[in-house]
């Protein structure tokens, strides 16, 4: 997405580079070190203002967050809430999904989260959606052997054409729920899109599937 | 399921046993001499009333249609509305499910419907359901390489199952969809119960699978 200029968000985002690392090829595999521990690290992809990722480093502070936002204006926000959570066990990036190589190396990761993502509805925009196979080819390298990728999102046709594309590239499902908020799940955290879509009485999707 | 002696079934399928075939066993493997052609053959287990396999015969006359139905009481219905069709590629049989394997033999049959399973819900009784691996393993044996399942159920914790059950399998899903009725589909033939619950406007699923 093009970005318009705003140099405020650069000035925010400079004077907050241990929030929105900047440069973060020079962490790669190297994260747990950059961390300081030997915890799991799971990484959300299109991390939005960050109601998510912040909600899960706070109810999992042994697990190490990183949310890769590629709208800077919209990261800026995301910035705010982690300041705010005051958590040390997460970060984020201001990068693009497609780099993920760059960043991230080999098994490095434990879970992947894919939340609320764009659905591309058009059939000549496949290769742009998250759960299209060059996308997951990205994530079978990065994530540990036994990691997973867990999958939101409120968009039928998008879920739909995802369980498919899990499917044919070799995936396993793990989970299907068609709708998450039937069930009580204490541990979900809603992000912004799930709130604002379920209590419209909108179903949430949610998958997860590993590459086993 | 257990039935309740009914002296009047018994003597409609002996009069009819030109539509619910007697002693199926005799045909493993000779299928196709049976129908008199080279025809695939579609195998719906579970045919209820008979709406959808009579729907399917008229529809597709260059396929051979066999309707699997338990319980005596139903399949005398179902037969009905195949002599009313008056169609020659469609038969019935009143056989469980489970005896698959003594009826076709292997690579024997195209396409397995299953259509409105019982969902058995609870977790105990999940060996029942008709997506559990040993019937999975059924279809497997029965099935051509590229034969395939077609699933439709309204019930979406037993779709929800399913998917999950063919995916940890090893089957590949060809398609899924979430509503149905959403779409345009034609050539979709509906059951009595889809029929009764999507004019309630209830979604109803389907979804395509292969063990390819």
């Amino acid at each position: 997405m093009r970005q318009r200029n705003k140099p405020w968000a650069d000035d925010f985002l400079q004077e907050n580079k241990h929030i929105v690392l900047q440069n973060p090829n020079q962490y790669h595999n190297n994260w747990k070190d950059f961390f300081g521990n030997n915890n799991p690290i799971h990484v959300e992809i299109g991390t939005g203002k960050g109601q998510f990722i912040t909600g899960m480093a706070k109810q999992f502070p042994n697990i190490n967050f990183i949310g890769i936002e590629l709208a800077k204006s919209i990261v800026v926000a995301a910035a705010q809430k982690v300041m705010e959570a005051g958590q040390d066990n997460v970060v984020l990036l201001n990068e693009n999904a497609a780099d993920l190589l760059e960043i991230f190396a080999k098994n490095e990761l434990d879970t992947i989260y894919l939340n609320f993502s764009d659905p591309w509805p058009k059939n000549r925009h496949e290769k742009r959606r998250l759960t299209y196979r060059t996308f997951l080819e990205q994530y079978e390298k990065v994530l540990h052997p036994k990691g997973e990728i867990v999958f939101k999102t409120d968009n039928r046709g998008l879920f739909e054409y995802s369980l498919v594309s899990f499917s044919q590239y070799g995936m396993k499902l793990e989970e299907v729920l068609l709708d998450l908020h039937a069930h009580e799940d204490p541990t979900n955290i809603m992000t912004e899109y799930e709130e604002k879509f379920s209590a419209k009485g909108q179903q949430i999707y949610r998958c997860k599937t590993t590459f086993k």
